[in-house]
């Protein structure tokens, strides 16, 4: 292990963890089937993705108040189902479409390397979706965490300085001790800038079989790369 | 089941759901053992245990900043062992004792209840100690927490409403989908006022086998009163 002192990984989950386009598309589907609407449920999912950074910074910038991502999602969804055309769904149609994002499937190395991880360090999301979404998401996964952290605690969300040291304060550990943990080069950048070590996870599936692949930057100052958590769990000795 | 709605239940720990005194009384008996110590270790935890509440009330008050258990736990430490006697004791022999708090046991229904309650409800800690310390102990414990929950998060100690409707708000519920659990008349009287539902859980030797036994309060408004933890997922239908 080329990190000694580490005792708490922070992943992030959306993309990291599980496979949100996958499970955006698939919620999709099940409400055509049984509205029988005929639409493009991936192009559906990319754009409702599409608005998840502007949206939260909306609310890093001060233009909006806190808001739970819960709610940007269904802000964005209404927005949506305008665009394409998809009018006259209930309130509780809306209400299961918008919790899509709270039944999203693990990728499948995910649960057998946290069970792995969890061994021999505390491990807790640290994402931007919100507390009661990601302990549904957990239950429902069986995602082994010790704990939830969120950008919720401290209000502020990722690449804020506060979601990091926020939750390195909670853990009551000092950043070095803490090493985030995603697919996204931008949130190991703002973990690395605030003291914490990283580890790169590759996913290529991420934007689904015709969406980029991104190359393991190889250039980059992460402490650790690899494949999956299972290969993580081989590089960490756990 | 006489509380339908309930969809979270959040435990006390201290006294509820681990036994306080018998972790610190074994801890002390360690030190006494590893450096050739004769105590009252019963006495000592009781001490400990006593300056509990005046130290969070000081920080209640705003007489003092906010400031984690741990460091209260600390602080009234080095009163005691000043007035016990005990010096000489080095940083990491004080640090240790006083992470007996982290290294508590629990009842043992504790587990066996909690494993049953979850398949129905999310449970979750909602405690005065901070959340490394609940992380720790879950994990050492096997305690199968949801999330982890404290007076941390909002930075008020129980009784204080934040302590309570913080939760709530984290969990994205209504106070009355809610359920404290405690062995506390005073904690569910408080969770109560603010709209959460109660279980009241009998633990007469939370103070010992010479300390006072408490009977069930019978004229007391708490939804269910149960023996211990399997028998409130009993009465929960878990």
């Amino acid at each position: 292990m080329q990190t000694p002192g580490v005792r708490a990984l922070l992943f992030d989950v959306f993309g990291t963890v599980v496979d949100w386009r996958g499970g955006v598309i698939r919620a999709g589907e099940d409400l055509g089937r049984a509205k029988d609407l005929h639409l493009d449920w991936p192009s559906f999912a990319d754009e409702w993705r599409g608005r998840y950074k502007p949206s939260m910074d909306r609310v890093r910038s001060g233009d909006l108040p806190w808001t739970k991502l819960d709610d940007l999602h269904r802000a964005s969804l209404e927005d949506l189902l305008s665009e394409f055309g998809l009018t006259g769904l209930t309130e509780e149609e809306k209400d299961h479409l918008n919790k899509a994002w709270h039944r999203l499937e693990p990728w499948p190395d995910s649960v057998p390397g946290l069970l792995r991880l969890r061994e021999r360090y505390t491990i807790a999301p640290l994402s931007n979706g919100n507390v009661s979404l990601l302990t549904a998401m957990a239950k429902r996964a069986g995602l082994p965490w010790d704990l939830i952290l969120s950008a919720e605690l401290p209000r502020h969300y990722k690449p804020d300085r506060e979601a990091y040291l926020t939750s390195v304060d909670l853990l009551d550990l000092h950043p070095e001790q803490v090493m985030m943990v995603a697919a996204h080069p931008d949130d190991l950048h703002a973990a690395s800038s605030f003291g914490l070590r990283t580890a790169y996870v590759h996913r290529p599936q991420e934007f689904g079989p015709a969406g980029e692949d991104p190359q393991p930057p190889s250039d980059l100052p992460f402490d650790v790369a690899a494949g999956d958590l299972v290969e993580l769990a081989e590089e960490l000795g756990a």
